[in-house]
């Protein structure tokens, strides 16, 4: 950490911050410049809030030299983190290929997309039965009969499922149906719900926040694994930008950046980023060839009646196509789709 | 709402379309032109998903012309709104002038703060037990402790407390003490929050999300009207910018432009917006000159030890210095502001 | 400025990097941490690139300290510039009060409009001569004969005059008939403009661009000082922002930032800043309470028939109401609204 | 054309505008809805000013149908534009492989780097001579000297060559050198460049500006084929964000989005996009894969002694590499990289 000091901070109060720094444990080095003084931090820094430092007069700004996270970052996990999704990993080379209709509608849609999507080669299956909604009079989901129907579809089709939780009262429920848990973007920041999840064991799917920079993705992966859970994959899906074009802003180049800081697998979501079904594949080989640890995709097959985001879901032909492509697209890369097989979980 | 049809689109198409939006109860008025066909949909567009609209083959887009939420809009209610906060009125020319800490971190602090708010003419108190914090390594609040103490000391200087709510499993307890709710940004979008709050009478403070629009922003006052508490206030307080010169990005305009829209009271809070003490002043100011009914300015006695968010808060002697120039200016603009007086709550 | 070195920095490339420092004439000063080493630099950190600094082998990360403007910084000149008009000061104190059409559209309504914005307290003349236009297929402007008008009408009004300049080939006329030459925020870094009208000593009015910080803005204006202009009046015109309910987003805490770091006049344009005319009394308000020193407002007799951005004008009428109300708050914020009296330029 | 009108429109306002409308020689259709009464337009809307409209009393909203582009329109031209840069065609399947240092230094310099990239698999040869740069203080280029220079390394080695034009005043001595022009991103609605640039038949090569939309992109194009030249190859290189990981948001949707409305060319820039040498070859790969028809990539032989960007470029070693994967991945989506041969143009 490095304390850059304004050029009238005087002695007292340079004194006064640090003995603040000290009685930290932690050890100062000043260095006088011609217009500033700075001081370097030596030691953990995260034992000290650089928040309660820029409060002291006479400082003009604090530098942290390391990320506040931790457990999430490769000095802690130098080697790629593969999580294990009932038999499916995902990380490490191993590309977790998600797809299923935004939200859980009934039994036989479900199984025709389920099978649908298990042919053109996915290996997760994603449905939601608590949906949080912008609008309070829009459907907000089955409930505990979408869970239901969720599991039941997924062990027919030897497919691991995922779907999203967004209330702490109803964690239990949720547990007792699936074998991966979301928080969507709008809960990234709940650290209610972080805090909660982080004391299961069951994989956690954390979506980007769409106002999250990549280091508040990290922080909110900390959360969660540093209350025991280690099984987090993240989820880039399109940030907030200016141009009306496209749903959310796709941030590709947040595949690279988050490899170059965490060991956690990440993928891409082109459905949410874009909200526009014509730009989905483009999108998804992008993620790949960006090196995303796998992709997200809401199919549906019949987007006019879909009850939720029916427009940004591709139908089960269009996405077997682009499965096809993603499939040659993986190999190239050398990266695996691995699937799930034997008995139901 | 209307809906601009492909070039491309098929008879067959069209009049699927057609029997979807007529069989929601609603008329349909096509009009040819030379290069697209549109739809004009007549009668209550909320009977019916845009989204699922887009959906449609042949669309190729959907204008709504009103707004989707109705009880927050200035057509559902023309004058504006004046929410009582325990004998302090927001709103219609009454401004709430929020003062107080990050956190409640110890009675005597929290004493010496509000004696001197009260002083510099602040009418509400506010102070957070339960702090959403973007580390779990960071002070996370006293919790009902906090609560206590901000209780016993509103009660002692008839000031009506604020504070936040981060868990629907603790609205009970938070009740007992508050007079005001507060959602946070990071939670504006967290649903399930929203319906508890809504199914209280007590008043919220609504804060925008980062990356909230003001249609967001409304949808979500929203929740919590549908569920039957009308007490909601909003704030603005920042959303996010690309200039790291401040925190957040302060958008004043929002308060006109909610104005526009809406009968809820709005008011701003210059400290998170920025986040910087030296810009507070200005941002107030700023505020309460484009119309806003009332200014959340964050207080410490000393930012060196406070245990949240020194570095955006103001000195009690700088919060009076404002409040003077605030009060000059609410007067210039015809605007009151409140004073409790009577037996505490 | 401060060098943060990679974790893994072998002898022999920090050696390299130290003695590429000191070659330029500047001391460093080694601080080695428990994670991380860190470099000091001392001496003026101008005479050296930080982005080159990066580039070097084991470099993490370069920190500036000091601003890369000298010119356009406090440092430079601690007191608040006073940009004189043609008779009409802006700055310290004095508010440039700028109003007028978009575009000069012919001598009848320019005269008309003139009249109306002198009589409601105006200072200084605006139109348009050369546009810059997103269409090509959309009006241009009058060219010369536009800025014949501009001079004639602002000479029998006693206001001086501002206009666009957009092509560094037509600088001398436009010099022959303008009291001031405006740079619009498209080209806000059009570099080889900046150049030609800092080899001028007509003042500036410098609009901030659409994705510019302020750094950038203050780069762009030490530009024009370092050419030997030193008189430049900012302007933030609204940046780029993602709620489409506003033109653009108005940025009022760009004042106070601008304030804590130049001494050059900041004045606001909430015309550009929201595209919407009931929006522009609150945010012109608004900026003059954040300590604008002045506003620039866009009138029109006639919006239905304005050639160029009729949408975001006032008309004459609703000017002078806004006008009564700016000038009671600059009263009460203790600055003065010039007026240029004798005889014309 | 859709023009909601405000509910309270009265019949003479209403009548005004239809004779507005009806003067251009278009048609108007009125539906008469339960809240809002809207008006299609029916003809070639571009005939009409939609800010005008949105000047009219009693109008809520104007909704364009179709974009305000043509000619850059896949209206006017269905098939994708392939555009030869002497002897290299970019678009329709064939790949512009563009790489180079960010300025020309001197001849030995260019001519290791031209070398290399040559051997690696690039097509074209960039460097900058005439160079806008943030700080007046900066290298500015090397001007004819550096034009020379980029002339005789492309002829020497077979590589069309892109410099940078910044001045209206030196088009003429730059086309003298130069096989393609570069308009960069500040300069994007610079419409003076654009005029004189659309008047030549030489290939431009444009750049997104940093807070441009797509329609804005497009807009800029639109003025380059209006004034009848129609080689424009567009360059999607990063928009303005909020996350300081990166120096700009790469927006690799841009590229499905460009191709779903316009006939033009589009290749991605990872090196300005991302700023961080390690996450060009990810965004590389992800442009491709996403459709684009060309990669840009900035290359030194010594970042650390670069005039300029340094810190983006890459390593001849690196730029190799990654040039064996683009050609593996332009094969598997059967593109084709052209290669000049025989005689200098």
């Amino acid at each position: 950490m490095i304390i850059i000091l304004k050029a009238d901070i005087q002695e007292e109060q340079l004194q006064n911050l640090l003995e603040h720094v000290e009685s930290a444990g932690l050890q100062t080095h000043l260095s006088r410049g011609t217009f500033r003084t700075i001081v370097g931090v030596i030691g953990d820094e995260t034992a000290i809030s650089a928040d309660r430092l820029r409060s002291f007069t006479g400082v003009h700004d604090v530098v942290p030299v390391l990320p506040a996270y931790k457990l999430a970052s490769l000095q802690a996990h130098p080697q790629p983190s593969v999580v294990d999704v009932s038999g499916v990993p995902v990380g490490g080379g191993y590309l977790g290929m998600i797809a299923g209709p935004c939200a859980v509608e009934n039994e036989k849609r479900m199984d025709d997309i389920a099978l649908a999507i298990k042919q053109a080669g996915a290996n997760l299956l994603r449905g939601g039965a608590y949906k949080p909604r912008s609008s309070p009079y829009s459907f907000q989901g089955l409930g505990e009969e979408g869970l239901k129907i969720l599991r039941a579809v997924g062990d027919r089709h030897d497919l691991p499922v995922v779907t999203e939780i967004t209330d702490p009262r109803n964690l239990d429920q949720v547990l007792q149906y699936t074998d991966m848990l979301q928080v969507g973007a709008r809960n990234m920041q709940n650290f209610v719900l972080l805090n909660e999840v982080g004391q299961t064991s069951t994989p956690v799917l954390l979506k980007r926040g769409m106002s999250a920079t990549i280091d508040d993705l990290l922080m909110s992966a900390e959360y969660i694994l540093s209350k025991g859970n280690p099984n987090v994959v993240l989820c880039e899906r399109g940030i907030k930008g200016f141009d009306p074009q496209t749903r959310n802003l796709f941030d590709v180049a947040a595949v690279p950046v988050i490899r170059s800081l965490s060991h956690l697998p990440i993928i891409v979501d082109p459905s949410h980023a874009t909200g526009r079904p014509e730009l989905i594949p483009s999108c998804a080989m992008a993620g790949l060839a960006a090196g995303a640890d796998g992709v997200h995709v809401e199919v549906h097959d019949c987007p006019e009646e879909a009850m939720s985001d029916g427009p940004q879901a591709l139908l089960p032909g269009q996405y077997a196509e682009l499965a096809t492509r993603m499939a040659q697209l993986a190999e190239l890369l050398g990266k695996t789709i691995p699937v799930k097989t034997g008995a139901s979980p």
